[in-house]
């Protein structure tokens, strides 16, 4: 598949990231001064931080190119996406351009966070191609896209816009109903107008109304938006209560809402001033890596939790394949990236970040033997009950392993497992020996598996039976 | 120290679990029907979260007593927090029968998110004595407080307020300027009433705007607030470029700002319609678990990334006291609860995370023996490179864990240690066995420890190789 960015900014950037790094080619049309080095440093970011979100490895990156016309690289391409400038007038132009040139069942789908659909479809040769898809920055990062088609765009083309966004990890919001700017800035422009005040009149800094947001409503609003929250506010009489008691509230006018702040020199110069003193000793570079990495951390542990966004990436990463390829025909059980929330003082892979690896190759070993998610909810496991590491060779962010899984032994309800883990550079970095035993759920004792497992069990054993026996396996801890 | 808790709603229920689960004692005063059962509900649920932010254990739990009457709760109070209703002649009568009871050195904070300090304050008998605590429900999670004083506001009040709530691990945000509705709220007002017009109009529910919220701004929102996220939109040209760039959208009047929605019975009834759609399948009480799960999630991210809440959080387990008891005289490296994300499939603490538990018990024995945070900083470390772990026994969510660490050998560059992790009913439930090597971090290689580190090391060496050899020490993987 192919994606065609008409324009490089931030915002095409991160799209043509997004793209690129699930597996799709992309063609960059952006006629500005040197958007090669723009679009790769966003891709540089996005290279870092978006396959730490996932336990398995994203498909291989696609091709990127940069294209001399908007016809180069529209010509060929299943979606395009505008991201230029918000004038009217130049979306027009560029979309004309772009349908002049561009197959007539790809997806055209404008950025624009103002605009509604109907507005760029004005005067358009094909206005059933064109709906709004408005991602939040950082693209590559996070899942929310709203969708908004006008009554002329074609469902068809809503469908499959919806599907293929799915597709690269994003979680797409169908809009009802157009409206300028959609359903997210709208609320995000009354919250900027009112903190505008604040700086203003001299209650908050720029830097106190930021902490007055991520020490408190920030934290909910990560997992839960504006209406869950106040319905576990209303308590067990629910959303009515709440609306009962605190609706009245509306009425005293606390927010500055009938006036927009003017934007005085002086008080643009305050805000700069301010947000200078706040975040001016971090480049632009540094606060976006360090973003980033919050938003890793904050996804991935919601994806444990699997709920808002941690889910979009927990059903995403279901759906990227598992490593199948057998090396020395031992099964490849795990392939990822290593994330940077796994690094410690020492400046590499904490030791029990070894071990989380090894339990997701048994995991993955346990579904090879058919004791999978259906077998547990049947009330049958495998528990570990002695696990032995080496550690060989230091694992950084960012380095792309692999693990093999050996069945050592398989004796009643005994398992024996040697896991090898290598780096990216195809060494052996670690090695990790597991004993388990299978166990009944209910009770929590042992007992014998069912015979399903056992006669998966009993091929893999014979042919794994024939290998060497692991070098390191039965070793002690000290042993010379 | 004992907090007076003046009303026991959601509010002042969740400051009363904040201060007990710090180790203060509470005195609380509710005229309201059974105080008791609401009060213990929220404290259930404190008990279930706030110590899973921890890698430390909190303090011993204070004592917890209901009153009939101001006076018994308030008289011997050093923190008097007022949460009833929003009335202010309410809060006049509540906050006079206070200070004619309580000591004057106390305390006296409301939780009042409306009303000005200086409007609590008229006609009291010790204006100086008050100010607005203002917290975030949960109050025991949610680290933000804002802290307002009037003019007649004592600064030695507001600073020993300030003080006393960093101690129960907050985050106090003193606001310059009294103001309705202080900082937060305004923000949240602004955008709330945006979100009731977009239901009013049909274009979105209140399940999508919950989405548009966090699948998106919601997510950069518990890390960076409005501005810092602005100030990298706004790219290497910064905060002054941002706004000349999107300061004009602010005239285009995107949000509904002149107008409050009527709440009609029929958008009332659409609200809570949709909202029990959106999430009535789960009680308010299984919502809760949810939201503070995840919260607990979050700001244990953060905490590992030492970011907005997160740093809250790792400052507040630094000043928790670490276990310095020997059981056998052996030093207890952890003592911990178990957070719920450490949970599997299986139903219990993750085989990775035991090797967590090590870990930080073995980073506890390098502090014991000059091993620390400057010695890292200094260029020199420990790597284990070696592991031996038996599961003896389950270990659940919430339980209460402690470790034991024996010294076993220590011969030039290696160490060798021998953890043995209890649960709460004091039974072994694993053990840990690791040998480490002592490096140099420039190089990665092995050199013999710093003369600091040797001089601590042979006292508790003399120590322990006078105690039987651990149980299980030497043992390899499968061993009968």
């Amino acid at each position: 598949m192919t994606a065609a960015i008409i324009g490089g900014g931030v915002i095409g950037s991160g799209w043509a990231a997004r793209f690129l790094l699930n597996g799709w080619d992309v063609a960059v049309f952006d006629p500005g001064i040197d958007p090669e080095r723009r679009v790769n440093a966003v891709l540089d970011n996005a290279r870092h931080s978006l396959p730490a979100l996932y336990e398995r490895a994203l498909p291989a990156e696609g091709a990127l190119t940069f294209c001399d016309s908007i016809s180069d690289a529209a010509a060929a391409a299943d979606w395009i996406q505008e991201s230029v400038p918000e004038r009217l007038a130049l979306k027009h132009d560029v979309l004309a351009e772009i349908q002049r040139h561009a197959p007539a069942h790809a997806v055209l789908a404008s950025s624009t966070s103002g605009f509604k659909p109907s507005d760029l479809q004005r005067d358009a040769r094909r206005p059933k191609q064109i709906l709004v898809c408005h991602p939040f920055n950082p693209v590559y990062l996070l899942p929310l896209v709203e969708v908004v088609p006008s009554p002329a765009t074609d469902p068809s083309i809503r469908d499959r816009g919806i599907e293929l966004l799915t597709g690269i990890g994003m979680h797409p919001l169908p809009i009802r109903k157009e409206i300028d700017a959609h359903v997210a800035d709208r609320l995000l422009e009354a919250a900027w107008r009112e903190a505008l005040w604040l700086v203003r009149d001299g209650i908050a800094t720029t830097a106190e109304i930021d902490d007055a947001i991520r020490y408190g409503f920030g934290l909910r609003w990560a997992q839960m938006g504006l209406f869950d929250t106040y319905r576990i506010a209303g308590g067990e009489a629910g959303m009515k209560h709440f609306l009962a008691q605190f609706g009245p509230a509306l009425q005293w006018n606390w927010s500055r809402l009938t006036d927009v702040p003017e934007l005085t020199d002086d008080l643009i110069d305050r805000i700069a001033e301010q947000s200078d003193r706040q975040s001016g000793a971090d480049d632009t570079r540094r606060l976006e890596r360090i973003r980033d990495d919050n938003l890793v951390a904050i996804m991935r542990a919601l994806k444990k939790n699997d709920r808002g966004a941690g889910r979009t990436i927990a059903a995403h990463e279901r759906s990227l394949m598992q490593p199948e390829a057998g090396i020395d025909t031992l099964p490849v059980t795990v392939s990822r990236q290593i994330p940077q929330s796994w690094t410690d003082y020492n400046g590499h892979m904490n030791e029990a970040h070894y071990l989380e690896v090894f339990a997701q190759a048994t995991d993955r070993t346990m579904e090879l033997i058919g004791a999978d998610a259906d077998y547990v909810a049947a009330g049958r496991s495998y528990f570990t009950v002695e696990t032995h590491l080496r550690y060989l060779a230091e694992v950084r962010r960012g380095d792309r392993i692999r693990v093999t899984t050996q069945l050592v032994g398989a004796d009643g309800r005994k398992l024996h497992l040697f896991h090898r883990l290598e780096n990216g550079a195809g060494r052996l970095a670690a090695t990790g020996e597991h004993l388990l035993v299978h166990v009944d759920l209910k009770t929590r004792r042992s007992c014998p598996p069912e015979a399903s497992v056992k006669a998966l069990l009993a091929p893999l054993l014979s042919r794994h039976g024939k290998l060497p026996r692991p070098e390191g396996a039965g070793r002690h801890v000290g042993a010379e």
